[in-house]
């Protein structure tokens, strides 16, 4: 795929999902510096960091993608030549590529030590990091039970149970509301995470904060599993993670709400647990308390004030 | 109806409803009384138990069954003659007939004097009493905004915004597990009750108590609107309210449920919104706070502590 | 006094305070009784009823004046002759006299058994029956140190301090603002009370819901000093307590709010402090735990939810 | 056993725990009743007067001791006679010691309906109400085990678990200390109570109020099974319930604390769990919010603030 | 301005403020470089340290001090020669000043994104970071409203409003003690600081802390603008920042005070917010979790805990 | 010692407590670098970790021990030669055990600056650096009064309060459950730590974790004084510190046990303070906020995520 057409991929929404996301733009990153013939180190910077802006501003709510581009783009923070600098670049892609496809498998192995036998795990939504790591609990012979919601609107707690159908796992399924009923006698809550922002709030599928202050008010740990390049380097800026609104459709369907003249829908997507509920997120760099989510940013991911900023003030524009 | 039919009407559901049911055994119980031809006053207390324990044996779950029996066979305790005793049966079944029907009307009333113009209000599943309150709230001229949950399983939320559309009142729809992500900039919830217990828990649709739970934790109060036969007689006496489990095909259907043999659905109808969480009940007794609940049923409803054992040993096996 | 000249003078605010309020509107129901001619009971009942209408209409966020009246009318209820209905009237008028000057005394007295030898006490605004339990503490030996606050706008913490310096308490003067920075050294916070609702929310002076959250945060007791006639009937019917909001030039001069048109002043002269941060109430009929509030206001100020309605309604459109 | 044999065995503490007090006095009223020979009403009741205020003199701390008392007391208030005041007195003293008898019966009964099939139960201390709910539970079959505490410094625990393993029940026994590490396993935590105050405070075996905290911290139930003889009416005049201070040689052997000039033993019998973390407080009336207590110090108890003044003052000293 | 000028200036309180208090002393340490003439780069060394010293001496209360001072001196860490030293310390002190100057207006871009269009945003006190915030949200267009508080004892909140009144934002002025009542209709609360500790609690203004109680007992955010010389190092050892108490005229007149012999004033100036109540501290480095204020401390104003004890213990002894 | 006689002596816990196992292994490990002959670099750093191996495996549980070995092992990573490593191993091994040494006198001197004048400060069990602090700041001429707890079942309190009494210390003895009683007028509680978690928690002597709670419930501070190789690496990888079961005879004499076969006895050594109850941890390195142990643990210790894994699978076996 050329440049334009990840960036279109990404803008339709063909290409969804953080991680598919992420790579998708590493890799037309590392395509792009494959096609182009600079003269010197200099253009290809420039080149290259056209192509980022034009990727970064695909879709402004995606927290993978500026992470993923940033990612690759300080592979040519200190090359001095043309070459150093392609070959930095290259090698950061592939070893980016490589660590997100690992990272679910290694957050699972990391999650799943905190599970123990004999736990009962309330989930909600349908997170691939989270349900590896209870997948793997059960693999390592741990006898566990799972609670796992319905997830209205969209309804991707049937996702999670047919998982945990096909691994065998014991589960129990309830409506969203039911949770506070069951959450007392859970020993642990385990979620995903859409974004993690800099001081450590969890922006995930709506009901999951709410679920988290049931399990405050029950003494049950919750744990999050998320890739690091869900941490959200905009809210190190004072930047909100913005809360997708859906389609009301999804809710109310659209004849029944022909009729109701005096009746709005609101269908926001996410909600955002605070840092306060959450004991620690698992990540493929290890076990980290959610106060830690602003080191990643920085350390981690690499994110400088100066690049926060010009990220925020969208780069893309130069173009 | 006979007393048979009455008793064969509740039991098989027929019959539905706290006040419909609890109109019915009085009606019931009326009709028998006029039926009986007993010889002395002894003789017609003895049939008139008789028929209050069939009653009361036909729905051990309806709180408001034994509330509505033993309001009408109260008029027995006093009377010295025959005559006495069927005339103050007959108008204890009157009075409570009218009251159990004013009840909402007085409630609604007590209930308008504490939303204010502005108020943004949140409520939960289809409480005739709640939409009563804030329908005549509006019907006062008072500005106000409603936020109305899904209610999943049975989506009975959308009984709700009908309600609310005909009456004209800006609504926002949300599902159930935004509740928390709307509560704090709402200014008041109200929500209705199946059952109020002895210490002045509130027994209510599933989800309640998280919204509640979520109310609390953003300052926001919580009322709830309930006539007074829901408040449990049995609950002095230590017993649980027993919260009914409905049939799994309400959250999953059937065909799915049966591919996913390790998945169990668990559909409880209610739950338990404990009394730190409830800021005043409103009854067509007045606004109490829920401490009062026990007073409401010793005083209000007139069970001592010997009816309350009478009753949860289910005197039905005498006849 | 004329019953006229009695409404003009609660009217107009010549007559003011809680005490002195009830004790007028007492005295001039006695007066009017007495100046009565009429030819019936029924006449008697009738006149004395248009009187208790116009003293209540004087002043609506009076909580002690409905009380007040209520407290004399009952003497009407049980008389079968004028001269029963007379007599019963200018007895409860003497009794209710007697008891409103007597009750700071005997709360004093409740409320100094819970200071305890050694307390800090703090306290807020300036309540004579707050100071009345400290003096009465310091009285009998104790060695206690009372921190006072400045009360803004109005500064009644002026008063409070001269109080207890003439009683030569060692006393630590602040400001509103630093009371959380004394209240987790201090043993106890004594405070009055405007109002009792009946949930047992307490209305008092700005700044008391504050004091009482820090001393919630605190594990520090909070009690409230309040006559019973102070306890508010309307609220059992889910009326509000109407904060009064006065004069923006207590918090800012004329002249300077003038030159700042984007600027308004809100003075709300009360808080309502919730009943779970009050352990205790001190009524002269004992101490009594914030949820007892409603039964004060229905057994001891003897009002029935009809009797509510009725002054809810503002029987005095009557007259 | 003579008025005053019986006064110096309470005094002595020979005569012990509430109950046993409780039953003592009233036997030595209602024999003291009978000894008499009074020319009049008055001086019957004078004399009994004398001999009641004598045996609450004996332990002012005992709160059953002037419950008891005033229980059959009452009798003389009605009566017009001598011979009906004789007949009154001992019909009281017959009921109170049934009552009292039959009372943990009553208590276990109601009890064990809040004990659900499979529920973990944590108590503390060796209270015989408490217990009796755990083993009528167990006796109706119900499948539960038991978390009991050491009980630290009297190790009290070692006879509950004691009772608990000769009813056959499942135990795990552990040090005070490691109750918030098993409390949010446990679903419900069950206590007596040494002292219920007006405002729903329990005084109870000094660590009580820690395990309270740290179940309200789990959202874990606790209830307390209490008689109602023990609901302390002088609390309802604004007193404390004396904490006991016990030998420090329970805590620290004299010859320890001998060598150890610097250290001083503090040895508290008692501690206070505030009302809000008591769920129900189960008595042989029923089961009752803690907001109830001060009803049941005025109705059940039949206390008036004039009584509790009377008795706060003490009436011994008039003999 | 020569170094004793400098120095004097700020002992005496002429030179006051965090920010123009570390300006000042950096110009006097560059000033002192220039003066300076070494032989050696151990004697530029020596007579830095010394001049160092003398100033960090002059307020031992003002965080921002030895930050700043350590800031420039940590140019002569790396240097190898006289003249890279006096270059590099130079460099340092035009960076600092530079960057101090530039804080607020960083410090308002990032807050800024923090406010939403539509929100109601309280302060408390003067702090010019936190009005800059707020008048950049407004100069970028969204609708905002402010509450302040009046700020006793020194009406500082009379500054504030005056600022938004210029600004042409709509203002709410309240006394301090009525914040509760406004704060949970309130969006967003923002502060400024006088010290940010190692564990992340804000030493702000007395009222600050109990706002940020209150702020989060009604789920409202609270978030913090301080640049970040404002971060105490001595606190990363354990030392409390100290409170300063002020004359208690400010509070009382002192005629008054001298008629209350028993009456003693406490007027503490700041107070304490512990790190549970603050969301986010915005410093000219970004926006950061509180629990990142050690990190800020350790990394970004470069202290070691070497360097901290030196601090703590007062080299200035050494001059 | 040989390595094998080190490698006995912790496994048998005849060298026991967090810092002699520590220093042990490191002077076992200088010692056999010393021994070890090696042709080459490489052969000796295959020596080393197979020793490193060796250590390690002998107590699983022991944070300090891979905490020390670690910190030696690291001083391979960087040599070059073979008398590089054996220098650097040297260096390092000489550093550690001089700075353990030293640990606890430099959390002294930070602790004790939190203690001010007049502080009540209440400990559990008997920890060396938490004493150490108390002590210090007595030895500085604070008045201080300090309340310790028995700490059953092993009575570690004892050993306290004869160090407290040897220093002169007024202190105060109470039985473990009593610590609610007394936390509220305790101005701090200070404990020591077993091990600090990755998200700090703090791993300390069974009822820890009550009393912490107690403490947040009184707004008391809590700190924790802990040398840095307590911090625990294993929990950064997802993993639970282990909580070590010791022998029910401690608890219970084995012959009462034996009568009572329904009973068994819990006795776990250890539980786990949540990092909301955790003010500051004194480490050597400074006062931290809980938050900042991650960082410790990467940061100070060294560890990376990889050296995490290769930890806790257990390097042993490749032996």
């Amino acid at each position: 795929m050329t440049l334009e057409e990840t960036a279109r991929g990404i803008r339709t929404m063909e290409i969804r999902g953080a991680g598919r996301i992420a790579r998708a733009a590493v890799e037309a990153l590392d395509a792009h510096a494959e096609a182009l013939s600079p003269a010197t180190l200099e253009e290809f910077r420039a080149g290259m960091r056209q192509a980022a802006d034009i990727l970064v501003a695909t879709r402004p709510t995606a927290v993978s993608l500026p992470n993923a581009v940033r990612s690759v783009m300080r592979g040519l923070d200190r090359a001095t030549t043309l070459n150093e600098a392609r070959a930095a670049l290259h090698e950061r892609a592939r070893d980016f590529i490589a660590s997100s496809l690992n990272a679910v498998g290694s957050i699972a192995s990391i999650g799943a030590r905190h599970i123990r036998d004999g736990d009962v795990v309330m989930t909600h939504c349908n997170s691939e990091a989270a349900l590896a790591c209870i997948v793997e609990a059960h693999r390592q012979g741990k006898a566990i039970e799972v609670v796992a919601t319905e997830v209205r609107p969209r309804n991707q707690g049937l996702l999670t149970i047919r998982t945990l159908n096909d691994a065998g796992i014991p589960t129990t399924y309830i409506v969203d509301s039911a949770a506070r009923s069951f959450v007392n006698r859970a020993d642990l809550v385990i979620v995903g995470a859409d974004a993690v922002t800099a001081n450590g709030a969890v922006v995930n599928k709506i009901g999951t904060a709410t679920i988290a202050l049931a399990a405050h008010e029950a003494r049950t740990n919750l744990v999050v599993a998320a890739e690091t390049y869900k941490f959200a380097p905009v809210t190190a800026l004072g930047d909100f993670v913005p809360i997708e609104e859906r389609p009301p459709s999804e809710v109310l369907p659209d004849e029944i709400a022909a009729a109701l003249p005096h009746v709005r829908v609101r269908n926001p997507a996410f909600d955002v647990t605070p840092p306060e509920f959450v004991d620690l997120i698992f990540t493929e760099q290890g076990a980290i308390p959610p106060s830690m989510a602003w080191l990643i940013i920085r350390d981690h991911l690499g994110w400088s004030i100066d690049e926060f900023r010009r990220a925020a003030e969208g780069g893309g524009n130069r173009a």
